[in-house]
């Protein structure tokens, strides 16, 4: 998967993105999620957020269990059209519940979001995504 | 499918929603839209916007044809965490060509959409989706 510079700074600078899996009947599923890159790795956690409501959060974990195969948006809307641009990353996800690749991915969620900080990551899972390719467009070439 | 007022007053300010889709094989698809709710309706169309380049848009056609089940997420991100929010939508979908359903969503999505009414939309597909169940989220209950 090579992507351009410009797209690697847009996924960087994104805050949210969207991971879309499907459970084994095909039911799709969708939710925004904070993530890192992490050279050709998605990084996200299953985070403290959910923990208000029950754990819907925990559908996202089943349905990568049962099929690995997902796609992930980062996108921007603006009301002026001619801003609209996406990446959307095709690939399969894997969680990951401790390791080194478990800790690194911390670190860089906490440098990423400062929210990140005070929550205890460490012992929640994070997902793990391999992209298999990517498609990038904008409604106009200029930006 | 009941929705609460603050729900539906969620949904309709939204500007932008994300699809997701699967197709036969389970690969999950997820692309943002512009979006009307009617009633317990969802309409979206496929609007001159992927014109630019091939015509990616038509992947949410084929899937919606191998399988009719979506989920569709409109939310909010905020950096202040305690104003996240979201409202999951499972259901499934169909794609009308033409009709009286077809032709009120569009002057639905003129009146929301001002850019919609230089657009040819007539001509175009539109998504219809029909809740079967819906999830709303807050991080934080006062918000």
């Amino acid at each position: 998967m090579r992507l351009s510079r410009k797209v690697v700074a847009f996924v960087r600078a994104a805050r949210v993105a969207h991971l879309a899996t499907a459970d084994g009947a095909g039911q799709p599923h969708v939710i925004p999620i904070c993530f890192v890159l992490d050279g050709e790795e998605i990084l996200s956690p299953i985070d403290e957020k959910p923990k208000q409501n029950p754990p819907r959060g925990l559908k996202r974990l089943r349905n990568i269990g049962e099929n690995p195969k997902i796609a992930l948006l980062i996108d921007r809307y603006e009301e002026d059209w001619r801003k609209l641009a996406y990446v959307l990353v095709i690939g399969t996800a894997k969680v990951l519940l401790r390791g080194k690749r478990h800790e690194r991915a911390i670190g860089l969620l906490r440098r990423k979001y400062p929210q990140y900080r005070s929550m205890a990551l460490q012992k929640r899972p994070i997902i793990r995504i391999s992209p298999t390719r990517a498609v990038s467009w904008a409604f106009s070439k200029a930006n």
